[in-house]
């Protein structure tokens, strides 16, 4: 072999190994069913590239990434035009990561992937609790005929686990029966003592990067104005590091070449930085 | 003809009829006095095309596009270099919309097109208030030697309707003049209150998409920091959503291909959502 | 109705009735089954948009759209992620315009849904020869286990019509075993006069826009170096105007967000003139 | 004053003395009657900061920018809105250049300024021709209603110094009539030698960069396929350069904005460099 | 000479002499040190040609750049890949600078630039602190075994005025060295009123761009997600105008050609017509 | 670990092992010397990202990537700001490529690279002829005082193996004494058989991706208008591929950032495909 040194092709501060790591990172590069600008099945190389511009030290969990004993597994290659076999590969891995004892940092790809995270995790867990930071409600039944889109992808969870067990935070778009089925079973929240029920749940948290405001994560198919910013996002992370019980998380939704600064793909980063460090 | 189904080539929502419309959308694709960089003559277009990726529910107003019986009239074909024949289609049309006994709800181009429509409303209407959203004062008498210009159209209108008929709200940018202007007939406006003195006027309101932060809204010609938020505009709009009569509005300067990333276009599509929502 | 004048709405130089056309411009957004850089589905509507920008007259056909009575018929409302439910629909008004004796200038979308008009024209024409002006053999038997793919709709036309009905103009990518096919049939041609034999055929041409250099064609999502010129392209046109029967053609695979400076799309537009003045 | 060294704000090569100029170099930011995409009024500053990425050695005419004497006069200031107060500012200046005994090379701005230039010109001189490098003919009479346009230049040109003084090179788009108008005429030239009757002729060379194709030039408000090659452009002006009587020349329509990529410009610098090396 | 009128190829508003003026600008396009994505060098240029979009009038200060008596020396030309000899040309402009009186407004290029400004500014003052807006701590006492970087500048300033006359404000990335760092030194700041005991020092102020949110200055290297509002840089630029001591001024790491929108260059035209006419 | 199936990391077609390889690709992100838009050290990692678009086989030299034995080492990690550290890191490692028995292909970066792989491979190699495709010479001397730059790094190796031992092709931009040095010892060519004497040579090839012309590779740092065409150079890499004795090869010069289509990164994946055939 060669001395080099070498760059790492991983996420930064990743190991070498899976045994020896507590979370696996990986990437599920689909957007099939992305009904408005497609172009998030670039996104975890994107971020994976980008993670050596970021500095592996948060001064808000005061830790560093080293300390974290992440695996960086790489991307999987899932087949294009049938969302239900990328679900089944997906919920394959995800259990076999669970199956090891170790949790997901799961990186989208659109949000139907989460589906399959929490299928698996369904596997090993009871009592399970997905908070949902989103712009959109994705509680549509349907779109264009098809149940499988990354639209609906909370009611297909909802289904699972139960509306009462969803949290949703930061929703600002949708049709007028989502936002009924929202109020009825209050599922959207607005403070963080609202969450303080689920203390003692088993806590899934899925990040869909469109809750952030497009003006600071223009690379979304999807851009909502009116968004959350980013130090209310990390507000809320915080607060979740804090006695909740998190059994995995995903960070979903970036299309990296729609925003050309490459600052949304940095945020992603970040983001993800500070998630490895929740888990 | 044939099955479909077909998307529509309007803006979304929009009746198929004129007569059964109570309000009208307009485009007026005019950038001729543009100072700094042009491109407003492609927004309308743009807009009705990024129409399709928006949902026509409003939460803010909980109410569905459906239910606002607006028409999309598409846009007028405007010569170049010769603005007061441009004024004058513009305010040709928008006559017979009010002899129809509907209201305008005018897409730009840039800001001078306003000018024509106060022109054509004030043959229907006295006692005309316009309220304008803008970054910049728009209050100079002339520019180069020309006093048609998107940067004096404020001082036209007042020149029509008085200054104490105009309220000014987001101004951030002008010449020492026009601060004096604004200062001397107190036309600037920073509380929701100070507009309750023209609850029993007519209304129309002008929306220059400057006044937002370049953050959000970075497809316009002539950017300025430090600007407001989505929400707090949206939050403008609902004071006046309610027991104001309002009697046209508009919606201009939007430059959609400086903003690659389409976000300026998407929030420009959930304005004018809104606009029609209190039309 | 207001006076206007208003800008059209449609392709330029458009009919404004079915009834009275003998060629129909339809759009298909589709990009489903994309394997690389997804958008084509944005193609129809900025083409349509762009074409304002382009004269009606065409000096290598000395003729001007308004003498070749077509009518744009809007895009198709197509489901995603469910490739088979997007031909049938194509399919389903193909069929429409063949049975009222008109011809298809089809828009893409992705090059699959050329298989849906090869499907519909099969029921009124025998003796179907397609000329396929491409970079990429698109003689996949499946990818990644699906056989319905933009990378395999000339396997699925030859399966339809026999690959001694088949000439690919322009091939430059593919696998090997592709390659071999493909000289197995002798289906590369690179000469004007190969086409001869097809004089006495019924001619459809399908126009993948990759086929041009990516210098020229930028925006299209599986960009091949080396490729065909603009001026190559409307040399192959104009010899398949002389003396050929050509019952139907359509232009696909453009990306148009990919190119900013929609130079691709300009570009789609004047060959989608020129096609219609073969129809 | 300080020490520096600076680097110099004007275009590579620059004299800092009129008076010792033979070729005066003047920017015309103007675009007022652009019918597609504005933007030229960008070009001469974004020209000139672009230059110093290139050589001031020329392989082709084996000379150095050095050896040029020319003078970079900096930009005019130029009204918006009214073409005809535009042109008169600009023909006082181009007389007071011929008067000094100098020549001019213009840089656009859109294609109208060219005739300010031969009006200034046609003062000093007669027996004048002009030689069009351009994707379009520019012999419209009207467009909407303006005789003062970008697109019918040419036509204005013709009627100061007849159609038998102008000759056309690389027109490849306009109306039936314009293109009836050059076969009445004569004006296209596809050959060098079809130049040679106008050696005894005083030569003004108007440059459109549009002339060449939309894959090398791609910085352009009307691009248009199939055009000429960069070094096809340069064999035309190498060409020029024996023999013939030079007066003037000046290059047009670049919008830079609209290349991201700055090669538009960085070939724009380059003609600059030729023509100056020709005058 | 022409008579015009001519554009200024300056900053706005800048005279034509270095003798009459109290504040000098001067562009230092250097960016050889930079750890992510280059492309400061073009900042200076970039921002003298934006500049003619703002206005001369600043309301915050009530006050016009004509009254500010600046002078725009243009850019020193710097070598590449010599950090020391690039800042020992700017220590000898500075020099110069301060030699003759006079203040310095510099315009990075990279943040390595401020260190040759104080070992000037050294020379002629003592009590200096250095009040630093940055996303970044720049305090690595190495990177990469260089001690001369744009992420070690503060550092090796600290050395030489010593780090109780550091001031930090907006820091929010780093390593953890860094931030320990800045706890045993308390230079990061909060509140307006913590640099209330550098009222009786001579006062630099240096503002790294990356301080602002990447939402509304996107075009910088190493953006940081989180950052400061414009209106709150102006706030604390309000603050310091009154009753500080201010020596010097200068704003760095605008990176143009990432924000194709060219805000960010707008933005940063702004800031420094606030700074002028704070000096 | 898991099962996946999981997308390569690696430039497609890659072996997992390095002593299996003949030829081992390494990545040289390096760009500090670089005179106009930096950007080039990002290019090995886009290259390696974007491979996964184009396929293994090419029909040129009707071989698979499969049968090319070659393996990617991933990118040095290299300082910045101190080129001659660079060379060492670089040079130490192609020192073990060839020590091992193997091929370099590197992929720049800028092309000051070259110097260390040649300075390597002359450990191990006498009678080495360097053949380089490039826009410009590379011939100075020095810039601004230094001698390790990208414009002169063919001189400095026509001072390592003679001057005779160059090939030039493709050469278009220069100073005045560069273009005299290659006329005084011939190194330009022009046609295949020029290259014929050096059939007993060991040849390394250096491809300056700015051979090209801007048209299909835009994301160059100096774009040089007028090159050569993608089928010219593999023309010409066609010829070397038969009885020319290659022990090495580079790939430099792409700054993929600055063309947002990536075509220009595609365009490079398959020039370094069609390298990684005739090692």
């Amino acid at each position: 072999m060669l001395k080099g040194p070498f760059l790492s092709k991983d996420f930064i501060g990743s190991l070498n190994s899976f045994a020896e790591a507590k979370t696996v990172l990986i990437g599920m590069p689909f957007d099939g069913t992305t009904t408005n600008r497609p172009g998030t099945r670039f996104a975890p190389q994107a971020i994976r590239l980008e993670s050596i511009g970021i500095e592996t030290y948060s001064p808000i969990f005061d830790k560093d990434l080293e300390d974290c004993r992440f695996y960086d597994a790489g991307d999987l290659d899932l087949p294009f035009g049938n969302a239900q076999r990328v679900l089944n590969i997906i919920k394959e891995n995800a259990v076999q990561i669970y199956s090891a004892g170790k949790k997901i940092l799961g990186v989208g790809g659109e949000h139907l992937v989460t589906l399959a995270e929490i299928e698996a995790i369904k596997e090993f867990y009871s009592n399970i609790v997905v908070i949902q930071f989103d712009a959109h409600t994705d509680l549509r039944d349907e779109y264009l005929g098809e149940k499988l889109t990354h639209s609906g992808v909370m009611k297909q969870i909802a289904n699972l686990i139960g509306f009462e067990n969803i949290a949703q935070i930061g929703i600002r778009s949708g049709e007028k029966e989502e936002f009924e089925l929202m109020k009825t079973y209050s599922t959207l929240k607005h403070r963080y003592e609202e969450l303080d029920n689920f203390r003692d749940k088993n806590i899934f948290i899925t990040i869909d990067l469109d809750v952030l405001d497009p003006g600071i994560m223009s690379g979304v198919g999807t851009p909502e104005a009116g968004g959350m910013s980013y130090n209310e996002l990390l507000g809320w992370l915080k607060y979740l590091s804090m006695d909740f019980n998190i059994i995995g998380m995903d960070v979903v939704e970036l299309a990296p070449d729609i925003d050309t600064t490459k600052n949304s793909t940095a945020a992603a980063c970040k983001i993800i930085r500070e998630c490895l460090m929740m888990l």
